[in-house]
C-alpha cells in the first residue's frame, strides 16, 4: 500500500478533526460564543468559507439553547436534513423534528396554489401552535414564506438557520431574514444545504449535552 | 421589502441554476460526459471546487449508468445519503438503497472488532451477494475497508463514488480507491459529504431519465 494511513482511533477522529480546524484557522476572530457551530461546520463541508459566511443575530446561540431546552420542536425542508438531525439528543428535552415535503396535503396545497412545497410546508408548520426552530437548508421559497409570515404576525419562531444553497433568490432569501427582528443563524452568500442545516442543529444540541471533549 | 427577488417559477429554478452554473464555468474545460455530475455537485453545494476536485476513472459514468439499468443497489455509509438520493428513480430499474450504520448487528460487530460501524456496514454489504455501488459521502474508514475487501477478491463494485469529507484520513482514502480498478468517482481532497454522495447518485440517475431540459 502506497498510501500512509494516520493512525487515529475511531472514537478520536471528530477531536482529531477539530484540532486541524483550530489549528488551520489560525488566529482568524469569530464571534465568542459561537466558535463550535462555525467549526462544526467547516467539519462537515471542509469548507473554510463559514469562517466568514455564518452570520448570528444578537444572543441567536444562547436563545436557541434556551428554546430547545425547553421543549421547541425543529422544521426543516428537507428529508436529509431531518435524517441528519440528531433526533434523540432533541428528544432528550421533548423536542422533535419535522418535515412536511413529502405530506400530501403539503403536495396538493402547493399545487393547488401554484407554489412550491417548501412554502406549503411553512404554513403548515404556522399552523401548528408549537414553539418552532426552523433549519431551512435548500429552498429559498421557505424562507421567503417565513418572512412573510412573520411580517404578518402568524409566527414566531424561536430561531431561523437560514442557510439554503443555491443560485436563484438564495443571497436575497437570506438577507429578508436578517431584516426580521427574529433571532437567526444565517450563512450569507450563495452556500449552505441540508448538511449545514443539520450540522448547526447538532452543534447546537451538543453545546448543551457539552459531552465532547473538544467543545471545552 | 428593501430585497429584490428574481421572478423565476418553481418548476424553472433548477433550470435557471444551471444556467447560471455553465455561464460561471465559462470555458473552464471539463472532461466530457462528465459535465452533469460536476454541475449538480456545484449546484448542491455552490462550490466551484467540484469543477477542479472531481476525478472519474475511465467510462465510470457509462459503466455506473449500465450498472444501475441492470438493477444495481446503492449502498451509503449515512441515513442522510439515503435519505437524499431519488429513490423513487432507482426503483424503475430494479435497485434499491442501503444504509447499514443504525442495524444493530453492524453497531455489534464495530464494537467486538474494535472499528468503526462504517467498517462493519462495508463488511455487511460485501456479504449481500449483490451486484453495488457504493455512495461513500462521510467515513475515510468505509473507503479504506472497501479497498481491503476488494483487494482480497471478497467485493466487486460497479462504482464506488468515494466522497467523504474531513480531515482524518481522507485525502488517503480517496487515494488508495483511486489505486483500485474498480470503476470510480471520487472528489480529490478534503471535501465531499452526504449531500455531495446522494447529488451524484442523482445525477446519474437523471442522465438515464434525460427528462429534464438542462440535460440536453
Amino acid at each position: 500500500m502506497k498510501t500512509e494511513l494516520e493512525n487515529v482511533k475511531p472514537k478520536e477522529i471528530e477531536t482529531r478533526s477539530f484540532e486541524i480546524i483550530t489549528e488551520e484557522l489560525g488566529d482568524r476572530k469569530l464571534i465568542p460564543g459561537t466558535e463550535l457551530i462555525v467549526k462544526r461546520c467547516i467539519h462537515t463541508s471542509a469548507d473554510f468559507d463559514y469562517a466568514e459566511n455564518l452570520c448570528f443575530s444578537e444572543h441567536a446561540v444562547e436563545k436557541a439553547i434556551d428554546a430547545i431546552k425547553n421543549g421547541a420542536c425543529i422544521v426543516t425542508d428537507t428529508q436529509m436534513a431531518k435524517a441528519g438531525i440528531n433526533k434523540k439528543a432533541l428528544a432528550k428535552y421533548g423536542g422533535e423534528v419535522f418535515c412536511f415535503m413529502s405530506d400530501e396535503d403539503v403536495a396538493f396545497a402547493a399545487k393547488s396554489q401554484g407554489t412550491t412545497r417548501a412554502v406549503a410546508s411553512m404554513d403548515k408548520a404556522a399552523s401548528m401552535g408549537k414553539p418552532l426552530i426552523f433549519a431551512i437548508g435548500n429552498a429559498p421559497t421557505a424562507l421567503v414564506r417565513l418572512y412573510e409570515l412573520i411580517r404578518e404576525g402568524k409566527i414566531s419562531p424561536y430561531l431561523i438557520i437560514g442557510v439554503p444553497v443555491g443560485f436563484v433568490n438564495v443571497v436575497q432569501s437570506k438577507e429578508m431574514i436578517m431584516e426580521t427582528e427574529v433571532p437567526y443563524i444565517v450563512a450569507k452568500g450563495r452556500k449552505g444545504g441540508s448538511n449545514i442545516a443539520a450540522c448547526i442543529c447538532n452543534a447546537l444540541l451538543y453545546m448543551i449535552d457539552n459531552e465532547r471533549d473538544y467543545w471545552k
